[in-house]
């Protein structure tokens, strides 16, 4: 339990951002003239262009950075793949139904959030007062909250305890266990008192029928990996047979959410990115560690959850793969990867975390799984997943369909080894043995090497070589030599492992905006999106300063010339006051004003604003445009450092 | 019928070409190792950088070049949304089934390829050879084909001519109609011969349910446009409330294709990018029009189609908009567009028509509808259409939701018109008809404003003014005047037309491959995909030498400085001989070739050598990699003019 605040450090108001988000069409109920559908959005032009940059960062930091192979696959998927790979089994929610009223809840959200209610009216029983920031905030949220009302209700010390531990590990337990808290704990629908049935599994797939005679059931993929999986083969052969390598993918997948609630946070149809890095099971090493060894991480291991705490670790990704938290280097790269990236962004430091699965929480396929979790008004976000797979995906589709998924490494070393082989006389065998001879056979193949060398040894002491043959009884091996010899092999055959990053690109999105969004000092009413230059949806605004007809030709100018040079602009004409015009965009996280005003028609410059300091520098439009660009592209100089160089410009009154 | 041809005028073999697609990964069918699944294909990753360039290019050329508002729309669509838009009555193709196997056919492509079969078998009969090659692609498109067999049967000239009339408007028949030609052609099942059912709707749409409570049924989008239009009020008012405007959308749509074949072509889920261009019916003219109005496009319009024939007339797009063939400036100035976009990417004009929709064949929603077709080895395929949606859609979702979807445009000059008022004393007509007083009132009111004047006319001259109510009879209207007043209005509300121009990507990415294909004259195996360098999967491919380590730092160095300057390049360091990978380069389209040998070692210098020509020159990193920025980014010399400026450089062999 914690308290949301801004970039600056105040209160967060989630209700103020949620409408200034609705209003600048970051993004908005999907069908919402038709009453919306729940867990659906869409994004309006700054949020499909703010989308579109994370995305666009996101493949110049690991695609292009690091040589992997993109691809794209369908999103329809035939039973028989997500069977295979397990979804149509594992990938469930455990849902509670109120039998009377039909109502159905997805059973740990639910003992959640009684449990939590339940603390709270301990809480107010024994008179202990809360923020009353933190108060209102809640008063917020609870209104998608099943649980409306908190009774000021004193629990037992050992109860409380209970609850506080039950709240830690929420995610650890299965349905069994959840119908269990549930009748334990006397949990019963929030709304009504009714009782509620036990637990059953609720598959998340959007299921479907491909083609014209609903013969070949299908799926939207809950994730874009299968499709890479099924293609390893052929992205093996891509790459001229070398490992380790990485496939990634961007693209839609879908989860049918029980009760999609908190935004954005938790939708039906979202946009994921996924990297699949397929690695030599014996080689978890990666060439590039020693550039990330000593990035600083803030961990939590699943020993400390499990113990019913959540206190971080501050640690070197270099020391915590040494001392065995994190599994291996390949694993630690890419956490230390994906904090550079998220930080990169814009992510506050200060609010993301590592925290390691625990066993039952872990996806069935997941040897190991690490979190990149961002602090929102709604608590740790589960951001990035970073999966070690094993060779888990690779093996069950091997095996359904017999096309090996796998690596063959030509030994630069052959192997070497000595091995007791057993030759029986085969002309001697057939006659004495006739239609037994293969069981024989077969009896000889599988006596071990330890037996081998017992039987060799009988044979130079002199003795019979007596072997038992099932249904002939013991038999005499006559004509046999029983001899040790050098063995060698040159191709070794593996099934890679595969440590897969997973973006939820929605949810650091959303996250993103918490993180940078403040309240000018001077007017708590306007808000700011303090996107970094590269990831700001429009990069400058140009606003001049009338609808004197003067200035259209400048802006024109102004226009081209930032389209040619990739600057994202805006002009904005309105005939609202050029402060409303800035505040406007200060909404739309636009980092630069530009303004055209009489001096520019008299000397050709034009004036720069920035938005976070809103200082102002005055040049001319070439000068300008290779500021911004610099800025865009992240290659920029500080912007004190600019005002510094170009001077403080304050002639004009803006405000 | 057409032979068709690569890039350097040769017959194209489409199987030679299929063949290197998938063995250099641009697509691949999905989930291969299961077998697959018809009309689901897989991107790999030349074919996903070949997908993103031709999005960004379109992006650059439609969204940003006309400050459209890209918006990102659920998939997931509720039924009564796309009950509402006609989808889920008339998203429909005809299907008819054999009763006694079960299989299934499209109705229309049945009859087509039955009587394209038929007429062939008349050629042989009266002993018309084809060209050889034709034949040779017809027999391997056959294997695709229900028709396996052609029987060399002679037809009167009468039923002849009747084949070849129902082909040219193939398109335009409905399901009663194609179950009359079945019945009348005798067309039956061409394995079995068995009769075939008469055909039914088959809806194309994917269905599933969404929620845990089975009571949400959805559909995945058939197009991306149902998204745009429902956030129409919200989009306008981000606009300022200014008209025309623009939003555009890029996404995956789904139809579930009865029988998916020719590859690429008709897919069951594809990338599409969709402009929705929102204007005042009355003022349908487009301010840039004059920019495009000498392009000149090759038509066919309906007209010429429904009298049997296909001749295309070549004319400028203002003279088609002025003659009527094109409706108006802004459907024109799209089409125009469209023609820039699709030769900017790689499109032969020649292989490139605008032909217009007959009315049958017209989505449920359209008005008016051109097709944009690129010619290619399947025939002609429609990759963009580009139709006048009209209000359709913005009007019924008014109408079913009572959310208007509406303009209200402040009027400079007010309308003033006058009108006839039929002043009734209230306090004489509620006593004189009590419960009738309402029937009376809009009696009253129905009058019509001619009817107005004779009744002013008669009370003028001293009649009494009588009016005929329902159920009433005639009745007096004692305590009345008529009187003519001036009226105003300042707003005008309208619903916008959408002209809607809508990209197929698959198709077009498909398509343009078979236009920029050629094979070598000096080696027919080997193929060469001549992408201009701005749509290029990979720009640059660089290759030393030998495996020798001095030249791993120049490597490095080159890689990263193309990196840097936004140049996507790959190393090929493979033991294969230099010759050999740029054949395979020939086959990615990769248009520059850059060696390392060991003159870099001692000088710095490296050899750039094109694509096409084979020609190569020879300069320092940076002035290389300069000239290549300038190639990709679309701004660069001819190559012949580079080859003289820096020489042609021969010293070092290759092949």
């Amino acid at each position: 339990i914690h308290m949301a605040t801004t970039k600056t450090g105040q209160p967060l108001d989630r209700g103020t951002l949620d409408i200034l988000l609705r209003r600048r069409l970051f993004y908005t109920p999907s069908f919402e003239i038709y009453g919306g559908v729940s867990g659906l959005y869409d994004y309006g032009p700054p949020g499909c262009a703010l989308q579109a940059n994370i995305v666009d960062t996101w493949r110049k930091h690991f695609v292009l950075e690091e040589d992997m192979m993109e691809v794209d696959c369908t999103m329809l998927t035939p039973h028989e793949v997500l069977k295979t790979s397990g979804h149509v089994d594992k990938f469930a929610d455990w849902m509670c139904k109120d039998s009377k009223t039909g109502e159905i809840f997805r059973a740990d959200h639910l003992v959640e959030e009684v449990l939590e209610a339940r603390l709270k009216g301990d809480k107010q029983a024994r008179g202990i007062k809360e923020e009353e920031d933190k108060e209102d905030e809640d008063d917020k949220k609870k209104k998608k909250k099943k649980v409306k009302e908190i009774k000021a209700i004193k629990l037992d010390d050992a109860v409380r305890l209970e609850y506080e531990e039950t709240l830690a590990k929420i995610d650890n337990y299965d349905g069994k266990e959840l119908g269990e808290l549930i009748v334990k704990h006397n949990i019963t629908n929030p709304a009504t008192g009714g009782a509620l049935e036990p637990p059953v599994s609720f598959n998340l797939m959007f299921s479907t029928s491909i083609g014209p005679s609903a013969n070949l059931p299908g799926y939207l993929r809950p994730e874009t990996a299968q499709g890479q999986f099924l293609t390893f083969s052929k992205l093996l052969e891509f790459n001229n047979a070398k490992m380790p390598f990485a496939s990634a993918s961007i693209g839609k997948s879908f989860r049918n959410e029980i009760s999609p609630k908190s935004g954005l946070l938790r939708v039906r149809e979202f946009l994921m990115a996924e990297i699949e890095h397929f690695v030599d099971p014996q080689k978890k090493s990666h060439p590039r560690f020693a550039e990330v060894k000593d990035i600083e991480l803030r961990l939590l291991d699943k020993d400390v959850q499990l113990s019913g705490k959540t206190i971080l670790t501050t640690k070197k990704i270099g020391d915590a793969v040494k001392e065995g938290i994190v599994d291996n280097e390949t694993l630690g790269y890419f956490l230390a990867r994906i904090f550079l990236f998220l930080t990169e962004l814009g992510v506050d430091p200060e609010k993301l975390r590592f925290r390691q699965h625990m066993a039952n929480e872990m996806a069935h396929y997941a040897t190991d799984c690490w979190d990149a979790e961002l602090l929102t008004s709604y608590g740790w976000v589960e951001c990035v997943g970073c999966a070690d797979r094993s060779a888990y995906d690779l093996t069950v589709h091997t095996k359904k369909t017999g096309q090996p998924l796998i690596v063959r490494e030509n030994l630069e070393n052959p192997v070497v080894w000595e091995e007791w082989d057993v030759d029986v006389d085969k002309k001697w065998m057939g006659p004495r043995f006739r239609k037994d001879a293969k069981k024989v056979e077969e009896t000889i193949e599988a006596i071990s090497q330890a037996d081998r060398e017992i039987l060799a040894a009988k044979q130079a002491a002199g003795e019979k070589v007596m072997i038992t043959v099932e249904g002939l009884g013991e038999v005499e091996l006559e004509k046999v030599e029983i001899v040790k010899r050098q063995k060698q092999q040159y191709i070794r055959e593996y099934t890679p492992n595969v440590i897969e990053p997973s973006f939820g690109i929605g949810r650091i999105f959303y996250s993103l905006i918490e993180h940078i969004y403040y309240t000018r000092p001077e007017d708590a009413t306007r808000g700011v999106l303090a996107f970094p230059p590269k990831i700001a949806p429009t990069k400058v605004l140009i606003v001049p300063l009338s609808g004197n007809a003067e200035f259209v030709p400048w802006i024109e100018k102004i226009t081209r010339t930032m389209r040619k040079a990739g600057i994202a602009n805006r002009v904005d004409d309105s005939s609202a006051s050029i402060g409303k015009r800035y505040a406007r965009n200060d909404e739309l996280g636009t980092p630069f004003g530009v303004t055209v005003d009489f001096q520019t028609v008299k000397d050709g410059t034009i004036t720069l604003r920035e938005r976070d300091g809103m200082k102002q520098i005055r040049a001319s439009i070439e000068d300008i445009v290779a500021v911004v660009k610099a800025q865009v592209e992240g290659n920029g100089e500080p912007w004190e450092k600019i005002v510094e160089k170009f001077g403080e410009f304050t002639g004009q009154d803006l405000e």
